[in-house]
């Protein structure tokens, strides 16, 4: 592992803790609906909704109340309230300024490898501005050399970022919690890529088969990133 | 001029029309409106709930839905109907999904000085995922070196540019519509700024005071920046 220049993290659950938010976000819209549909069905229209929408609504709490928004149009079969509708919308802006819980060992692991000379930034998907007052809100930045906001972790973007970087596949390092975005298409393209779990993670971001490989590693904390650095 | 190396293009409004666009979604916005507010209030009204909403929602199709739909709840007294509601979303939608007219003299611009070997890059502000899908549409995206995209176009942001650039500022120019967000803060960090103006300027783009300065050039057309590169 010596040729590593370049180590990445993931932000979202790898660096602070986002989806219990985004349940409890979830969870107050299915709470509001509920005169107008059952849970389970809501919750399965509305995956099925914010997956239709990515492409034009991406990820992050701008796209998710929209796309809640449309839902209650749909779901209550035009019945929905406007005051309903504000509901939703500040129960984004709660989400929106929900306070950054760094997750342990985090700081100490950043400190460490920037100690090192490893060059970090922060690789995520997500909603560019969300993202970008969470690492400030963070106080993470000083560790970070600078942050990519990818509109999708996939072979082509992560490509597209070594070029940026001016590196090779076998000098970058991936730490995320998301096998799907941070962990397969890395390994794909001759990476690094070290996977740290998050006690719940989003369905969509779910792979269906065992990963393996030399330069995958399966870790119960961040801290021991630095076991192999 | 030989010493520039970087030469960044705003998007909307330099590259391809845009703010037209939003004049037609805004149009829609206030004739659907217009059963309960005046449009000149609405107009007043919708512009502050916007800058308000601006360091939560930022700038682009996305921000601007959330805060119609805000809108429409207060300027409504809560009286808007779900159906009202979804025609936003809709008018929105429709505003993604906009073609991309390229504006008279940018390919042949972006192709020059791309002959010439400078480093050309796209910095806007806005909304992510929405300014990707504009380039990709564009299919400008062979000329750029890169994408930078800014939550603000303030003299922080520049100077993070540059320095992510690796370039001093006398070797920077920045060609765009804004003078208050492509010309003053680049002049103020010491860099070139060349403005086109656009036929329609939105308000909160504008300044009070006259722009002058050696590294300062009013261009008519974007084709002159080759006179001068």
């Amino acid at each position: 592992m010596e040729k590593i220049k370049v180590v990445a993290f993931d932000a979202d659950d790898t660096l602070w803790v986002n989806e219990p938010f985004f349940r409890v976000f979830e969870e107050d819209y299915f709470k509001l609906m509920s005169p107008y549909m059952e849970k389970e069905e809501l919750k399965d229209k509305l995956f099925h909704l914010v997956i239709k929408n990515l492409p034009m609504y991406g990820y992050g709490t701008r796209g998710l109340s929209l796309s809640m928004i449309e839902g209650a149009h749909l779901f209550s079969n035009g019945k929905v309230k406007a005051s309903e509708i504000a509901q939703i919308l500040d129960f984004g802006k709660r989400m929106l300024n929900n306070p950054i819980e760094l997750l342990e060992g985090v700081v100490e692991t950043l400190e460490n490898l920037q100690s090192k000379g490893y060059r970090l930034v922060v690789a995520t998907k997500g909603d560019l501005l969300e993202q970008e007052r969470k690492i400030e809100k963070s106080g993470l930045d000083k560790y970070f050399h600078h942050t990519e906001i990818v509109s999708e972790k996939k072979e082509t973007e992560y490509k597209k970022l070594l070029s940026h970087l001016d590196i090779e596949p076998h000098e970058f390092l991936m730490v995320g919690n998301s096998l799907k975005s941070d962990i397969v298409p890395v390994l794909n393209i001759g990476a690094h890529a070290f996977h740290v779990p998050f006690h719940s993670t989003w369905e969509h971001e779910m792979v269906d088969h065992k990963v393996e490989g030399e330069k995958f590693k399966e870790l119960k904390s961040i801290r021991d990133v630095m076991n192999y650095l």
